[in-house]
């Protein structure tokens, strides 16, 4: 037992060691970063689709796609107009730092200005394993249902928002908005919520706002 | 390099050892047992509430749940006429034989004929770990994306039955059913594929029949 604790602890130590090494490449290369995680379906794939088409005239962004298998998600992204990097993590149900690390080696990294990763489609694992990036996006959507923050709490409480997709499903599906909020707010009070259907555009301002906003006040402080 | 890769065989090798003495206990009581497995929201408490309250009559079931948290699930189960078993992982993202092993110490075993497992929801881990029950189920629903067959292979590979719950979505939603089966067909051929409604009732009936068929045939062949 003592033994297993031990090896675990290296493990997220050197991951933790790595994820350091990151964030000072990428604050040396003044590249804005973001982790964006979510159960399989939630929507991911869509908002950054929709997030690098809106912003790819004023930012330069890459997306690093983590996945257990295929680049679909990479070939959307880089069809929206991102330099894409596919990671297949084979059968690993997340994304560590070892794995950004070696991604943010083919990054021509002085070409950009955002990174958008997105993790593997999980809402247990990811959440585990620091990588090195500037904040952390947990997507919902309105089909998982509203008990979600009550059974994943991790998930909820150690994010900078929570995305809230599929809004355009709510008059189809039975889904207590505020029971919802209420879980969100017990396990991480005041954090950024953000409803919105990736699929009809409402609400994605909102986003879109988050995301310039931060980027300026990270290159403001970069200064 | 070599030291991890024993250890996790050592994890995996005493928990297929378990798993096989689970089978053993299971088929000493005669319960029909099944794994039920799918990402978060897909419907596996939906699913298993309607199972119950539908074979109650004919059956004794009981409902074994695995959740990082909460009781919510097993809540459900009992409200719906099962005796329910929760099991909170902690952090962990599956449930193992160990986990399962426990539980079915705590179930009056003579009383039951059918065990429902419900696995911690998550489209990656929990296929790894052997329970030691009799046939395993994935849900899938329409709001996930009809390409998570190739994105997740393992999980569509390695299960008895593919569930495609929420099919009332489907007007609401673009979602390409042939690209979706074609993809099951490919990693699992011949598979059982059986498209319902948790919600308004469509097609339940026929998961209903093959639970029934399997649950006759495996009594008949204790005998």
């Amino acid at each position: 037992m003592i033994k297993n604790i031990l090896i675990r602890e290296n493990i997220l130590g050197t991951n933790d060691q790595i994820a350091r090494e990151n964030q000072r490449i990428l604050d040396n290369a003044s590249i804005f970063s973001i982790n964006v995680m979510a159960s399989p379906g939630a929507g991911k794939t869509s908002l950054i689709e929709r997030t690098v088409d809106r912003l790819k005239d004023i930012y330069s962004v890459a997306v690093v796609d983590g996945d257990l298998a295929s680049s679909i998600d990479a070939e959307r992204a880089a069809k929206a107009g991102a330099r894409a990097f596919q990671i297949n993590t084979g059968g690993a149900c997340h994304l560590d730092a070892i794995m950004l690390n070696q991604a943010l080696s083919q990054i021509p990294l002085n070409l950009i200005d955002l990174l958008i990763v997105e993790n593997v489609g999980n809402l247990v694992c990811p959440i585990n394993f620091m990588l090195g990036v500037h904040k952390s996006i947990l997507i919902a959507s309105i089909p998982e249902g509203d008990d979600k923050p009550y059974k994943y709490p991790n998930s909820y409480r150690n994010v900078d928002v929570v995305i809230v997709n599929k809004i355009d499903l709510l008059p189809y599906i039975s889904f207590n908005v505020e029971y919802f909020r209420r879980g969100i707010e017990l396990l991480n009070p005041g954090v950024t919520i953000i409803e919105l259907s990736c699929q009809t555009g409402q609400g994605l301002e909102n986003w879109f706002k988050w995301v310039e906003h931060e980027c300026v006040s990270f290159h403001q402080s970069a200064l």
